[in-house]
């Protein structure tokens, strides 16, 4: 098999086999001859003009899984569940529903990512909580997961090696924006991560990568459909990041935020998003139907389990919980600026993904993967579209401990648009694809 | 500028600017840091899928010939002239149409390829007359330009680098069948070579790398636009590559049987084509109808002059002369083994792919660039597409004294197609573009 030929096989618009897809993955990660950058890049720009099957996305992302370490959890048993965000501003419901669920008796044994760029990472914001390790060797990951039904840790360095290398090449070859692309990317660590169940969040709008409901949906479908042919019992949710989810952006901002979902007094958006999330995760791996496992979701809430479950969390990986029994406790940053509105009138829109960058220059994010991170640092939301302000309304509070506000201050602004018509309420929740 | 940036341009169907182009050509053959191959080989399978203006092809074009010498042919006059074919199996015209012309006032500076595949190179056939230099100074080949108003020389080394660099990965990447690609790659070493007049061999058939007269006629309406953009006399032929030109493919063979064409006795497509080709090329740097120029070149055969002209330039280049004042002093190869035909019928078909392939397999082409010539090897055919065989009756002799002939008699046999009918006779020349 030459790899020129598998170029050229897609270039026509032919479908690879099973073979040629194992080869192409395993020529890409082996150490001795692999197979060079610029045939796989120039593949990769035949299939973002040509696509893939089904079939052989299939094939694409479980190569790409089995190229690195596969995690058995099935010491585990058949509730482990899992769960994905393909990326959001202020997106923190990892940090909500991982506990709601374990409480309601399913395993939660997630691996997670730090941020970059505009959107955040899940074991960043847990870094937050002093003392919180997100490194654990893989029998103490499965002894937690044993002991307390819930564990979140970052991803190993061994987890779809050839979606590393992929995507780095995509990256720098403007080939990222490719469904088949995305969905064997995504669903190669889903795979490789082992759980049963498995619940997508597909974000939709300007702060997220599909920018519309029709590719949102066609991106869900293609991954559903990956998880169901490698036996998984799969889900996803098209949901709104057309603004920040939540009012908090930034990593301790938003664990303090999440603990208030907790506690049943979070932000309507956050906890809407939430809930069908973890009915959805609890509905697959329980067995029962969305309504009942909402029911069930609501009670953990409301009887304070879900948040004495993140608490044992914390503890079991070395974290301060007092931190999450009262989070006033987090550090203030040093500088807080207020936004103030510049004008009269209704919030028309807020660029999701502009509002990630100003929390990024404030310290929040990273830009290079090396980049340190201001715990303290985010964006702390007054209002949001469809609110009616005036000038000199406080708009957002900005939060830093390490930079200057002015160019944050900036972009937070660019980021929003104002008229003087009260804008349509927009949907939480576009659809389900089971 | 970015190249991630350029490439997502042309993705999306956007045409370049010439400063981007010239980035991306600049950046491709620098020393330090230049443009990562991975990068160019998005961009080429962007571009086969979406095409380029003419303009764009213009300014690609002349960025790869100003990667390189720009050779500098202004001392030699207005009536330079070069002549370029698209490659084919069988193709000596070369050594026809560049003495002819040059006897009748144009000056051919030209530099010459060698042969690769199952196509063979002029340089390559040059040297089999012995002592002949296809290597010279520059200033050797302009003064002999000058004095004998002919001199035919390999390429040399910094010729164009930047179509060198591309064609290397676009041979490895599938994005060989690009017309943009394929009319700059060739252009841009026309231009380089500096003749003011160039007439360009657009071969079509089963023995070309352009299949149909369609494709080949848009191949050669971009080149000859590139040319005229550059200011140069252009003129396009399409001419049949279904089946070998003339009867002799290998080196020495070849040069005997262009020998024999400017003897007037060569074979009639043989001699047809060479005709047409040098026609243009006169009617270009004389300014005079083909017609005027093709009475003209029948004359210096007539009178034995081209053949003069020929072994004027093979001494000049340090040739011994005898070889083509005499062709039977070239050595037979030491085999000679005649393919007998397996039935009785017309031949409806010969494969020129094949057969320059059973060529190259008795020692007279390369499959590497280091594989070292047979001058001796070949194939004469007997007969040719149309004629009317009997089982028994001798179709072809293979020439070697280096190989086994086995394998070369078995691909030649698959090369010929046999029919109780006879085919409709082939069109010679298809059109010539202008």
């Amino acid at each position: 098999m030459r790899m020129s030929d598998l170029i050229e096989k897609k270039k026509c618009g032919l479908a690879h086999t099973r073979e040629e897809i194992d080869f192409l993955i395993h020529g890409l990660v082996r150490e001795a001859e692999p197979i060079p950058d610029y045939q796989i890049s120039a593949w990769l720009m035949a299939v973002y003009f040509r696509g893939m099957t089904d079939e052989e996305i299939f094939y694409l992302t479980d190569a790409m899984a089995r190229s690195g370490d596969m995690t058995d959890l099935s010491a585990l048993g058949e509730m482990t569940v899992d769960k994905h965000s393909t990326g959001g501003v202020g997106d923190k419901t990892t940090l909500i529903v991982a506990p709601i669920v374990a409480t309601l008796g399913a395993t939660v044994a997630k691996m997670s990512g730090r941020g970059l760029g505009f959107t955040g990472g899940t074991v960043d914001k847990l870094e937050a909580i002093p003392g919180f390790c997100t490194v654990l060797s893989r029998d103490e990951f499965l002894a937690q997961c044993k002991t307390h039904g819930i564990a979140v840790v970052g991803q190993s360095g061994n987890l779809a090696p050839a979606d590393k290398k992929l995507y780095a090449l995509r990256d720098v070859t403007a080939t990222v924006d490719s469904i088949p692309l995305i969905a064997s990317s995504i669903m190669s660590k889903k795979l490789a991560a082992g759980a049963k169940s498995i619940v997508l969040d597909v974000k939709v709008g300007s702060g997220a990568f599909m920018k519309d409901t029709a590719s949102a949906r066609s991106l869900a479908q293609k991954m559903v459909a990956i998880g169901k042919a490698a036996e998984r019992s799969m889900a996803a949710i098209l949901t709104n990041m057309d603004i920040p989810l939540g009012f908090a952006i930034g990593n301790a901002l938003e664990v303090k935020e999440a603990v208030a979902v907790l506690e049943g007094k979070g932000p309507r958006d956050l906890t809407e998003v939430s809930l069908t999330l973890a009915s959805e995760m609890l509905s697959l791996s329980l067995h029962i139907q969305a309504e009942e496992a909402r029911e069930k979701c609501l009670s953990v809430i409301a009887d304070g389990s879900a948040k004495r479950k993140l608490c044992e969390m914390v503890r079991a990986q070395g974290g301060d919980a007092s931190y999450i029994e009262d989070t006033e406790k987090f550090p203030r940053a040093e500088t807080v600026c207020k936004v103030l509105s510049p004008e009269d009138g209704y919030l028309s829109h807020m660029d999701a993904e502009k509002i990630g960058i100003a929390s990024s220059l404030l310290g929040a994010g990273r830009e290079k993967k090396e980049d340190l991170l201001d715990m303290t640092a985010g964006i702390v939301l007054c209002r949001k579209t469809g609110d009616y302000v005036k000038k000199g309304d406080i708009l957002a509070e900005l939060h830093t401990s390490t930079r200057d506000t002015r160019s944050a201050e900036e972009t937070f602004l660019s980021a929003l648009a104002f008229s003087g018509i009260q804008p349509e309420p927009a949907k939480l929740i576009y659809e389900i694809v089971r």
